[in-house]
């Protein structure tokens, strides 16, 4: 059974929900045992409640649809309420070391006074995998450090639908305080595109190696990337590094200019010794600095609000046009008469909105 | 008035559209003075009649809902009957001297017994720019010739029309026994990506420069690239054509592994000398070696099919939904507010898709 943070018996040994003792309303300790109400989780979240927080996420990401209601409605009155923050998306192949990365950089971010999200979109997770205690083994330091919050990847049937989820979460870390959110991706090709259209800044990690170093990443992700780090640039690895480095920014160069108008720099880091990082967050600085003077961040927050819309509206008129009766039965005949060539994709999509117009 | 290639009086002077003499049917001759029925056009298109085959684009093209309507019919009917075929995609900067090349390459290609498509995608067009004497005097020698049938961009409100129109072309252009397609992107970072979801081979057009090779490509353009090409690689230009091979050779390098399992490869050319052509042609015919026996080709072309589907459902899709009288009144101010950040994306399609599945 999943670990509920609000009950005692199956709450994890590692306590990382339970927020600074001044911050415990002894009102809400009560109402631990009976189930809090919409203000109870809205005032909770607005005043950086990270029980509620947590509790609130896991409503949102519920099958049950009293939660997702329940959901929907905290998220509709914390919404206006998201502070300003940077999100920033991390990617990498298997084997990059992005749970060292993100640790490391997690403890830097914390250092420099920010207030850390740590997310991941995982469209393959299960609610059974991915379990809240494998994430605090992964970042054994993050996940004690008071400020910091951690939370697995949402499950899900569709990438779509995790993404969703992933992005209300983030609505909701926001609305909790939460000032800076990284969002690891999670998988080979899956969810790379989905990220780089939730967050303001892509880190692509990589490794030196032989010639394989994106085995595993999906073509034109390197040209989203806003900085490229070549990790574990430690001991007797040093010399690869510098090369990649090198060869990385020769390629770099041949690419089209970037519509934010910056260059994405390729850095050398370890993570391991800490060597590099605070040169990704100068880089990150200067990005923030460039694209807040020059519109590029509030245009690209723009784009990606109207690209959820639209997926959001496509997704859901996708549904209700596959659950008509006539259209589904038809479907798939129409799909195969369209690959075999015996019908025009455009033919097969009249014919079936033309069912759909029709009545059940 | 556009020309009628049906009526003397406005039949450009270069008469590409005639059909050689002993494929001529006088009952067809007669007939140009009355509208084709049916019949004729397919009888006409699957003989290979030029004429038939332009008018039938023509009606394709045409935003007459009679036209359309006997254009798609015409479509189902020859669509069944394509030929084997091999659609390639060129794309490149203005000024990399696409249209030289495709004259040249093309020239080539009928040199080696290929019956010729060449058309364009271009979603600015409209129907009294681009006009078919414009296309004939950029590439001469090829508008001339007997096997080659040379077609500008359809004119569409939007890429979606455009490239359904460009769709049916090829279609149409397959049925007459067309069996290699050239079909050109124009215009900057407006069509490459549908052009290359509509071709089995893409090809990237280069000119060596100062290291804004690629200015005017979008990014993620050079990653969809079956084949590099870096042109005019003649007289005092080859040491720097040379580099640039180099330098992409490298990058390329550095990319994922393509889904294909082909490498590709980056070449120098000079569409003027004629230089590096064949061994452009020696590529194309390894890929396609390579991909027809890994299975590759038909996936893609299976996957093209899926993906035009789902596109035209959704563009027939939200033409519906956004003419609910309910929907469009709301839409502004719903996306505002997802805009605002006072609903998330979801909220806002689900009020939207509520009124959309209300009685208008």
């Amino acid at each position: 059974m999943a670990p509920d943070p609000s009950d005692d018996r199956t709450r994890p040994q590692v306590r990382t929900g339970v927020p600074p003792p001044a911050a415990v309303n002894p009102h809400w300790q009560h109402k631990a045992r009976t189930a809090p109400s919409l203000e109870d989780y809205v005032a909770g979240i607005l005043a950086g409640d990270r029980v509620m927080l947590g509790r609130a996420i896991t409503l949102v990401e519920s099958k049950r649809s009293d939660h997702q209601q329940l959901g929907q409605q905290i998220i509709e009155r914390c919404l206006p309420q998201a502070g300003p923050s940077v999100r920033i998306g991390i990617t990498g192949v298997p084997g990059v070391g992005k749970s060292t990365f993100i640790e490391a950089f997690g403890l830097q971010l914390l250092a420099a006074g920010k207030r850390l999200a740590v997310l991941a979109v995982d469209p393959s997770s299960q609610r059974t995998k991915g379990s809240i205690l494998g994430d605090k083994t992964r970042m054994p330091q993050l996940a004690t450090a008071q400020e910091a919050f951690i939370r697995p990847s949402p499950a899900g049937d569709s990438l779509g639908g995790v993404a969703r989820k992933s992005r209300e979460t983030i609505m909701l870390c926001e609305a909790a305080g939460y000032d800076t959110i990284l969002v690891e991706t999670v998988g080979v090709g899956q969810s790379e595109v989905a990220v780089h259209a939730m967050v303001d800044f892509f880190l692509l990690l990589l490794i030196p190696g032989a010639g394989d170093e994106l085995q595993g990443i999906k073509r034109g992700i390197v040209e989203m990337a806003d900085l490229l780090a070549v990790n574990k640039a430690d001991g007797d690895n040093i010399p690869r590094a510098k090369r990649a480095q090198a060869e990385y920014r020769n390629a770099l160069h041949l690419f089209p200019p970037t519509p934010s108008g910056w260059t994405p720099p390729v850095v050398t880091c370890s993570a391991l010794s800490g060597e590099g990082l605070g040169d990704i967050q100068t880089q990150l600085q200067q990005y923030l600095e460039l694209v807040k003077n020059n519109g590029y961040f509030d245009q690209r927050r723009s784009e990606q609000a109207t690209y959820w819309l639209h997926q959001a509206i496509e997704q859901q008129l996708g549904d209700l046009f596959l659950a008509h009766p006539s259209v589904k039965k038809a479907y798939p005949q129409l799909e195969q008469a369209v690959l075999r060539g015996d019908i025009s994709a455009f033919q097969a999509a009249e014919q079936l909105i033309t069912l759909f117009r029709q009545e059940k």
